[in-house]
Parts: C-alpha cells; structure tokens; sequence
C-alpha cells in the first residue's frame, strides 16, 4: 500500500472528509455534522474521532498517513490561525494545530476553503496537468482561488483571489455584500445572472421563453432559454459573458494563468458558457496571441477535500 | 571578502552592469553600449567581455562570484530563451545561456526586464523587507511586475504584471499601443496624463495654470500645478488617480500584496500621487479594512540591474 493523505472540507453543514493515496486517487471519503455550539469548539474534535475509527475499520496505519489539510470558510493566516469565521462560530483558533495534537502529531496544513478548491481542481480536476490556473467559482456568489507553481497565492491579507469582488461595471446602482458596488459577483453569480434576466424582462417588451419564470428565474432557466436561442436570454447572457470575460482579461494582466477553471452550478452550462465568455476575453486580450485557456472544473463538491490533501504534499 | 553576484540589465542603448555582495550592496556599475546590429549578436560578449576585463581590474577573481543575472526587454521563457526582442535584434536566443559559457560556466538566469526591475525594488528598494509586492511603473507606457513569495510571477504567456494594459476605461476612443482601447496605459502613463490635460483644457473655458503649456504639457507640469492647487489640474489627476487605484484594487482582488511600488517619472510626485490614487483604491477595497499600502520605488534606474542580479540568489 502507498502513503496516505487526509483532505478535510470544513462546512457551516457539514465537515467532508477525504482518505486519498497521495498519488490522488480518492480511496473513501465520508461527512461528519459540523456541530457550532459554543463557538465551533467540538468540530475538530468530532473530525479527529471520525479519523481514527476510519482509520482503524479499514485498518489502515497511522504510519501510512503523511498528513491531512484543512479548508476553512474564512481567512486563515499563514501559521494555520483563524481569527474569526462566522459560519462556524471560531474565533482566534488554530484548527489545524487542534486536529495535529489530536492526531498524534501529524502534519496539518489549513488553508481558505475556495483557494483549497483551486489547488483541487488543479491536481486531480479540470486543471489537471497545469501549474498555474485561476478558478473561478460560480455559485450563489463568485469565489476563486489562483494557483502559480502548484501552490496557493492566499495573499497578505487573506483577499487573492476575491475575483467575485473585483469592480467592474461604473453603472451599477445596487450593493453587493462586500459593500462595494459593482462587484462580478453581482454580475456573474447564479443571483446575479437571475437578477440581470429580470432586468432585461423589465426593460423590453419582447417575448422570451423566460417571462414564464417570472421573478422567480433562476440562472439555469436563463441559460436554458439562451441555449434555446431565447434572444431575451442570449442579450442577458452577453452581458454576463461581456463583464466575466472583462475580469478574466484583467486577471491575466495581474497572473496570467496557463487556464482558468470554472466551477460552481453556473459553470454546468458547460461550452455554451465558455464560448460566451471566450469572445469577450479575447476582445479583452489583444496583446498577445497567445492566451490562457478557459475549461471547466470536473470534481465538483469534491474540490475541496482534493485540494485540502494536496495542500500537505508540497 | 563576501561572495558576489552580478546584475545585467540590457537595454536598447546601453547594457547597465552592477556588481555586487551577495548581501545586496552595489560595489560598482558601469554601462555598455548595446551594439544591435547584426541581429544584435555581439551584445552578449561585449558584456561577457567587459565583465572579465572589470573583474580582472578589480582582482576578483571569478570564484568569488556566484552567478548573474539578465534582464530582458522582452518576453523570456522558462529555460531563458528568447523568441524575439525587437529593440535588440534578437530572434531565437538564449542570451544567459550565451553569457554563461563565456564566462566560464558560471550560473545565469534571465528574466522580462520589467519583472526584474521589480524584483529589484523588492531587494534593496521601495519594497525591501516584503515578500509580496506589485510594481507599477509610470513612465512613457506603464510597466510592472509582479513578486509573490520573493519570486517573479512572469505568467505562461509573459504577460504577467502588465499592469498597463488592464482595460480600465470603457468610455476610451483612442487605440493603445498593445492594440486594445481604455487601458491603464492611456491614462496613468505620463504621456497619459498629458493627454487627459489637454482633454481637460480643451472641455473648458476655465481659466489654468496648465494653459501656458499648451498642447506641450508634459505629466510633469501637470502635476507641478496640481500640487499648487490649480484646479484643473486637480481635475485631471482626479482621473488619473480613480482609474489607477480602480486598477490596484482590481489587482489586490487577484494576489493582495502587501504593498504596491509606484516607480517611473511620474512617481516623483511622491505622496501627492499616492494620496490621489489611494482614496480611490480605498472605495473599491470595501471588503476589508486591511489593505495593501502604496510605496515609492527608490531604485530608479538602478532597479534593473538589482533585480537582475537578485534572480540568482534563490
């Protein structure tokens, strides 16, 4: 049997647990409640106990374990310390050093949960085989991670790769969460994507597959329509693709990646979303001919407990 | 006597050459004129050359000296090729590669000149004593480099740090250089900031101390009255300013360093520029109250050949 390595997603949820050989191969992963009762104070414990019962049903040495990484929903400082992370109650704990006592002294690296999914999907995911990618993660808010030489750039203050928050369109009026206005997030996100759709039913008269949904559109329904051909959809996903591929040309101004990697529901629009975007990232990029790629993120809910294992291989 | 390394910095006039202690002090510097024709082919031994003579001069002798280190105008590879450099000549060359074998074998690494200038501030300059800072050089285009972790981010493509030719402003007309319309380039460069004071002058009656220069206004005259509190001037740094700290809080969403450097003529400002950019950069970093600060470069032109000799030192 190879070594082994332990990958942790830590959830407001639950906590997702990974076994992994440290040549990636995912050899069980299992969940444990994320209990947040006083301050968070038993999840590493209750992660730690779910470890070595695994562990020892499957009979596996603590010997063969080379480590396990954390990812945490929040900032985490270089030494492994979380000041503070709302999901989960913490303040000032270092949970990766909690679970390496609990774990006889094993090696724990902790890390941002959406940077840790960057470094997941760039070791066994979409970005596969590249050692430099940026994700970007579309969900219900926009996350990302940036990885140059296999490694996470977390940055000083705990916001590389905040690519939701980058400032994009001077016409917004509305607040994004972040207190800024104009954010991709608000743009790109699946409630962005909803939101610009109503817009776009507001604003015309034109029939649209999508009047249908109504207010309660949701950004698969305008991705449906668009793919249908909708003309409605397809304006409101040019916008979309007009301020992603913006951001994208901007970021590879900054890193310029070998690919980026798009993630989160949104990202199952597959092609069709790459393609929108692709266009205006091109427009974007006229000074070289040679650009970074645009492919999608393949492990999913996975990511994380991928790129928090890979985290203690370097 | 320490150990000594050596810093080639190779433009299109004259090779900049400084020799220094491995610890960061410059011992010596001397320039050599860049002879292009030819395809630029005698440039790497008239250094190799000049290097030999001045060390021999000198009574170093070459076991004291642990490598050097090149920096480019232009894109490089990886293994320090370079496919072509058009102020140089050079096609297909592996200029540290030439120079390494003429001085015996000795170590060399070559890197973009703009990377290494600001691996440079970054060693002994407006940066020393960070690990991650983000360049910015405001001179007749504007340049810049990226250094994450003490090392040069140069970007799959080479264009990492091109910080110029973010595209910022979508109401731009005019075509940059690089062939893309509305970058940071055409706005913040000096000749930018030139043309957005004749913009100014030319959109109002109002009486400026600017006007005197008429359509010869230089960056540095505009900034010379905006310091004096002419109020067009103001207007227009006004601008300059929003569209820089736009891009800066669009580049601390990708790697958040710790600080930016501002370098190039137009930084001779000083703190007048750094306040004008910062109050914008602040608005469009809602996110945190921890931000990355905004520094002078203090190398000058000087940077070069510091960065180029640093990139031996890993």
């Amino acid at each position: 049997m190879g070594k082994k390595c332990i990958g942790i997603d830590v959830g407001g949820t639950s906590v997702k647990v990974g076994l992994f050989e440290t040549t990636g191969d995912l050899l069980l992963k299992w969940e444990v409640p994320t209990r947040k009762e006083e301050g968070g104070k038993y999840i590493i414990g209750d992660v730690a106990a779910s470890i070595l019962k695994t562990l020892e049903e499957k009979q596996i040495p603590m010997e063969e374990v080379v480590g396990a990484g954390l990812g945490v929903p929040g900032p985490v400082m270089p030494d492994g310390s979380v000041e503070v992370c709302v999901n989960l109650g913490w303040h000032n704990v270092n949970p990766g050093k909690e679970l390496s006592e609990l774990l006889g002294g094993l090696p724990v690296k902790s890390g941002n949960d959406a940077n840790v999914a960057a470094l997941g999907e760039m070791w066994q995911g979409g970005g596969k085989g590249f050692d430099d990618i940026v994700m970007v993660t579309l969900g219900t808010g926009v996350g990302g991670g940036v990885i140059i030489g296999q490694k996470i750039i977390a940055g000083k203050h705990g916001l590389a790769g905040e690519i939701g928050h980058i400032h994009i369109r001077d016409e917004e009026t509305e607040s994004c969460n972040c207190g800024g206005v104009g954010c991709v997030e608000q743009i790109s996100s699946a409630t962005g994507i909803a939101r610009e759709a109503r817009r776009k039913m507001a604003a015309s008269d034109a029939p649209s597959a999508m009047r249908e949904f109504g207010d309660d559109i949701t950004a698969k329904d305008v991705l449906d329509a668009a793919k249908a051909g909708d003309a409605l959809a397809l304006e409101t996903m040019e916008v979309v693709g007009h301020y992603l591929g913006l951001a994208l040309a901007q970021i590879s101004m900054v890193v310029d990646p070998e690919v980026f990697v798009l993630g989160g529901g949104v990202s199952k629009a597959g092609q069709f979303l790459i393609d929108t975007i692709y266009k205006h990232y091109d427009k974007y990029t006229p000074i070289s001919k040679n650009k970074s790629g645009i492919v999608l993120a393949t492990l999913g809910n996975d990511a994380g407990i991928y790129g928090a294992a890979r985290q203690i291989l370097d």
